[in-house]
């Protein structure tokens, strides 16, 4: 019977995280804290640690191997519809303001917290205390750009720069991990990953061109009438070079994605496919993925000077990256509002920030009781994020013509034209149908 | 690097469906056949095999837990929509000739499968010779009712016989199972399957009322303007369902999903919901099912005697369920040709018929030798049966006033239409968005 369990964990996946989502909207946050708080409140952190307490047994959403992949494929489709959304200018014209915002939000939080650890542990060794620096550099960006998306701010100067420096900033972390790991004692090879980023370069405009003479060929032969095969097609290049750039070209998954994702907003029926994609992450994959987050946590029990480490990590971690990122982005030339946007933007850690803390714990960098700090900081900066954006947007977007709530407004009122049309579609496919069989 | 092998062959499967489908579609075949081959073509049974044979490694798509978990929710979803096409009058009008259909085409197979084997094996036991026959009972309704869909034949009279008929063959092959496990050995509790069967019903009937007095109050509640919400409920729903078929009731989880989906049809907004699930099942769950049948195929080296006996049993199934249902379908008044229709619709096998295999080889009731013909049969029937129905309805809908031809391109039309009803959208969505942010 235990088999069928991932019917009923996805059940209550999509409920909860659909009811806190409304919760939040109500209490005028972002629906996507309500979606990461379904996790945590269901999963072994609330209802889990309540029912061993109560009743001794634990009784509660577990996290799976399935739900994890899903999750996976859930953050790959998020990055795939933020490429489709991207305009190529916009970010190109971003794009140098985006690599300061990387840099100075790469260097200051590896430095405040390799500072935080020679004062909480003043003899610890240099490669421990830059590891832990390190692990602060991570942004994750895909809850920013949800938040983004729902706050329809993607495709202002701030979100574009937001992008920008978050793309880099996987690069600039990924030279960085590979630096550090061969201080603490692997071989370091900078010449290959700098080769490996050309080559992913390299490998993004031959798809790009590839798929472009794909669809025009397509779109001009004669069975262009079918479409389901372009969305089909499109998936199929996101989820290719999703795994290229991770297995041959040793970057993120999530940016073979983007990539995909922004080849694809540049050719024919480019709208269409991006149109299609918007079902299949709101109905099963965006809700796995931000219910998978809380379901991984598990609040470890800590002394007290852990505690104020945590308290004191949690602090540096967001000062560090707001504060970097603010910087870059006003030698930019930004004002200060966008400055403050985008900084918080960067304040977001995910799974890269776990995973460079999982690997100093493999080397014996990092010693074991600071992965408990770790965990907490990155669940703090996670739901902190979205708050403070919706936040930092409001002030921007109330100065334009119009406000988010208006926004929120024109969207539903295309939600509603939209499922006037569905009808009248439905109509029509109903008549057509009993003509055919009358 | 093997973590994200996942990717990959999700790439591959839904490059190889697609292409495989509109190859089939060329050759007049049902697009389902395509999809089909596809599997089989790039998993184990052919790709691997080659490539073994060649270079002496295995190099194939290959089943995995999360192809498998997706395969499922892949058939929970054709069945959920498949439910929420389904009109409740139709259904109840074929009732009748659905029961009879039903039980002719369990009995029959029944009794010809045993009789096959008391031929081969003159000296067989009687339990051992019956559970073949009951391998031989189950109809696998899923690719029928994709190829019907496909045909635009569902809601025919056939159709809905076929859909009734399989419905309550699942039931009736519950009780055979129960009867025959109780033969061989285990106790046997009738009253207790008939209880859990009402049971269902009831269960089904509350939670029609439920979701319709939700839908009616959220219809009419101040926000009903927000709509991603009530695909997400429908979906949740269906999982529900699906699992507490499963889990509480002992009826298959697809018979769970149907229901939601009758459920869904008759509430407010169902038709916008059931407009939702196309995407999620062509973009990724349907070619993962299909796919993932083809994968699960390893062809299995067998004896001259043994292939004998394969030819014999594939003719057997195919006969006894073309038969038997036929007959039944006949002694309801039905016409020859929507007999045959009836019939050749039944004829699919699929995993229900390899779960009672595997039972009845844990059992000891079958031997192990019979378990490859028992394999070929099933995919034997899994892929002649959308080429002969496509045949069967072929004729039958030159009949009525439109062809099938006519109807792709009267879809062909629609989605058109749909198309530039959606680049209007996102006219519309860039211009308001330029408004906001200008």
């Amino acid at each position: 019977m235990e088999q069928y369990n991932y019917l009923l964990s996805l059940c209550v996946i999509l409920m909860s995280t659909k009811i806190f989502s409304i919760i939040s909207r109500r209490a005028q946050l972002p629906q996507v804290v309500g979606a990461l708080m379904a996790g945590l409140f269901f999963g072994p952190a609330v209802l889990g640690a309540l029912s061993m307490k109560l009743f001794g047994i634990q009784f509660c959403l577990t996290p799976s191997p399935l739900l994890s992949r899903l999750a996976e494929l859930g953050v790959i489709v998020i990055m795939f519809t933020a490429g489709m959304e991207t305009n190529i200018q916009d970010l190109r014209a971003s794009g140098k303001a985006g690599f300061v915002v990387a840099l100075t939000g790469v260097f200051v939080p590896l430095g405040m917290g390799a500072g935080l650890m020679y004062v909480f542990e003043p003899g610890i060794a240099m490669t421990s205390a830059i590891f832990v620096g390190a692990v602060l550099t991570a942004t994750s960006v895909s809850i920013t750009v949800e938040t983004l998306k729902e706050l329809g701010c993607m495709s202002t100067k701030s979100g574009n720069t937001i992008l920008a420096a978050a793309l880099i900033d996987d690069i600039l972390g990924l030279i960085c991990l590979t630096i550090i790991t061969g201080m603490a004692g692997e071989q370091v090879n900078l010449t290959l990953v700098f080769m490996k980023i050309l080559g992913f370069v390299g490998f993004v405009v031959i798809m790009g061109l590839m798929f472009y003479s794909f669809m025009t060929w397509s779109n001009k032969a004669q069975d262009a009438k079918n479409l389901r095969r372009y969305p089909v097609m499109g998936f199929a290049l996101c989820l290719f070079m999703a795994w290229a750039a991770e297995t041959v070209f040793g970057i993120a998954d999530i940016i073979g994605a983007f990539s995909a994702g922004m080849i694809i907003a540049i050719s024919p029926k480019g709208n269409y496919i991006a149109s299609k994609f918007d079902t299949i992450a709101y109905l099963l994959l965006t809700p796995v993925f931000f219910a998978n987050i809380g379901l991984e946590v598990t609040i470890p029990s800590m002394s007290l000077s852990l505690l104020l480490f945590t308290v004191a990590l949690v602090i540096v971690s967001v000062i560090s990256k707001l504060g970097g990122c603010g910087l870059g982005a006003k030698l930019c030339g930004l004002d200060m509002r966008e400055s403050y946007q985008i900084g918080m933007g960067m304040v977001c850690r995910g799974e890269v920030a776990l995973i460079v803390a999982a690997k100093g714990l493999e080397m014996n960098v990092i010693n074991e009781a600071y992965m408990g700090p770790i965990i907490i900081m990155i669940i703090v900066c996670t739901i902190i994020t979205p708050i403070f954006l919706k936040d930092a947007f409001k002030g921007a977007s109330q100065s334009k013509e119009y406000g988010i709530s208006d926004q929120f407004e024109l969207s539903d009122k295309l939600d509603e034209v939209t499922e006037s049309m569905l009808d009248a579609e439905t109509n029509i496919y109903t008549l057509l149908k009993g003509r055919m069989y009358e």
